[in-house]
């Protein structure tokens, strides 16, 4: 993807491409989604590790998993919800015709997204983590920006494409 | 019911009660509180649909109930919530006279959706849509709206009052 | 367009696409977004006419102003945010393969949205009304169940898809 | 008022109110009501002092105006979020029957509620004070808890009802 | 506590105090953050009671667990929420020098909110509400209010601070 | 203060910091802070753009200006809420006497927050931003990891403060 992505880059001039989108459209930036999609995997992490036996259910265990359910919930709400604002408001006409794969990327994460909500699925949800690294991707080349992939500073860990200031 | 409406109908000329409401209050429709209704009946079959037997309580077992009853919770807030909109902003003094019966609906209504959300019982929900469904009559009525009643499209299928448009 | 969605419907029986969904999609119904995309319409018509010479700018005047712009935003956003749930929720591939349109409906959607938060045009939000129309028709040919279109109930009286019980 | 209320009060034992209300209803208190109606006579209050002649409408002064009205919606809002709650949850049948005033009351809190959204009018906003006041008492006489009248230790300093504890 | 309140209390003229905050700071009271904390407290009571032998683990049973963690959650959130609210909004600097206890009693809030959502703890949700009643004192000592201690009228009925009106 | 903060750190082993936290802190990063931060600057500037002569103050005008209000307000108190998130969950009391300035920068940040709310200045904006970065520091201080100043790469374009990764 990153070749095709510079070759297009190269036809597309940033100045161009940021004169259609800086006065609307403010202060993009898809880390709070990337983040998000890093928490959605922690949150599995912790509901696989709290399962003991039957005879530990408590109320103490069920306190537990209630709420790493109800955040797991959350943040992949979260996600969903800055991407689609990212794709709405910023992404216009002529990125799409740019970017043809960024649509499929964008139904790829909301699709995830409905899964990680509905599963505990850890193979899933880091599918939804690298979704939305490759949307990050795209924003960034959009935005004119160089990127870096770096892993995250806190558990999980996994890779997080990051914009290399 | 009917015979009592069509009574009092006749003696509420329509384009009186649309001349106390048009310009207050905008665009209210029952339609959202039925579908609310509905929605929680359907949270009511699929959490005792997904009731394995002891082994299987593990952690995608808990996620999925833990959503369902979640979203039981959310649709009947959003069913007493809409409802008391309409009530409070669209009902006015005289409506309250003409259809006596009315105010004993609304408070049905908050205390089934009370009920709906501390219990898992079928019977009680549908109850509650069909209250719902008695305020959407009492509505259409108001506004000089005919309604129908039919099956709403999606399972759990129960009748709902459409305006007949 | 119609006949275009019913060649496509010819080629794809009902009753896989619902196979394919009803367990896990509840209740979707696109009248919510409908509404909320009408009363977009509605508030433009009431910002308009509430637009009086500056001598009366007092605080009465502001107040209205202010709460018919932050109503507006609101129900804007609630026509985006559902017609996201069901395209990312209940929509497949292959329904995206079936309905190419889709997608671009779905994009239009968020980017006349974003219109109608922004500025305060009437030929804007009845775009946005039938961008949402044109999607639950889409939505109600997947579902398998007919739909007609009928005037509103309430002002602004425009038409809407509605499905026909 | 009172008098018909301690009328009232000698016929229906406490013990058998709170019997029925302790288990499902945990902890219900109108003060969170009382001080959102107190807020929104003090947001009028704020409004109408903050209404400069015409040179000195500029961005600060349009903040805080936009600020203030934003403020009032919200307490309107919670005043009639928390009598909802109250009204539908803690009451029951019986008390109804025993204090037949209390739908009316809360129909025109609902009422008075949206007036003072609507509006920047302090003696409508002074009015839902006194009718949620009048709410509180009835819900204090309930529980079997005295009440007595004092002013607010902030502005606008109006009297409130309190349990007299 | 109470002997070095009175004595800074000495020191510190309230028509000062009063000064500083009553134009921007508008209706603070922290009896909203109390009720909550003392929710938190019932919430615990009814999850612990709320504890059945392994053969009751019904649907029935789920739904009344999940919802009382869930509201235990919202309700400490809101302690949390409010406390931050009138710290930030309504302790200038010079309240902080008159009571430098203030902010490591702030500080203990939000770590006893973040235990009393982590756990089931009776005594921990006893000292939230004790740490709330501790700030609440400090807060109407700066009002230049005084403050009684009685048992609140509703279960757990623990004791809170209340202005003496 | 880099100087004050590096003498701490070399006598806080940062594994030992990390221990504290790890298991019940999740995923906390500042960076939600610092781009709302940002962001209230940017409503600043657009704010202040946006300032017509008297005779443009038509729907369209009142129309961005409402939402450019809301829009500043929201992104304040979405720093005050990350702030006070991260503060009262994952800094512990250890941390607080490593690094005693901590709860001053805090409260600073909620007195700054507010003041962004009520007026419309950059100075205080923009104060606010570095706020924030301060309090970013100091939290990576504590994980463990260098940070770095750069340029965001959006208006209005000033410096944060990111982890070296």
């Amino acid at each position: 993807m990153f070749k095709l992505l510079s070759k297009i880059d190269s036809k597309m001039p940033f100045a161009t491409a940021k004169a259609h989108c800086d006065v609307p459209c403010g202060i993009y930036d898809p880390i709070t989604a990337q983040i998000a999609a890093l928490t959605v995997v922690r949150m599995v992490d912790l509901i696989v590790d709290h399962n003991p036996d039957g005879n530990s259910m408590n109320a103490e265990f069920r306190n537990k998993a209630s709420r790493l359910i109800a955040n797991k919930e959350e943040h992949t709400e979260k996600v969903k919800h800055e991407i689609r604002v990212i794709w709405g408001d910023f992404i216009k006409e002529p990125h799409l015709e740019e970017y043809p794969q960024l649509t499929s990327i964008v139904h790829k994460i909301m699709a995830l997204g409905s899964e990680a909500k509905q599963h505990v699925d850890r193979e899933k949800a880091v599918e939804l983590v690298e979704a939305v690294n490759e949307f990050a991707e795209i924003f960034w080349k959009i935005k004119g920006v160089e990127t870096k992939r770096a892993k995250a500073p806190y558990a999980p860990n996994l890779e997080l494409v990051y914009p290399a200031l």
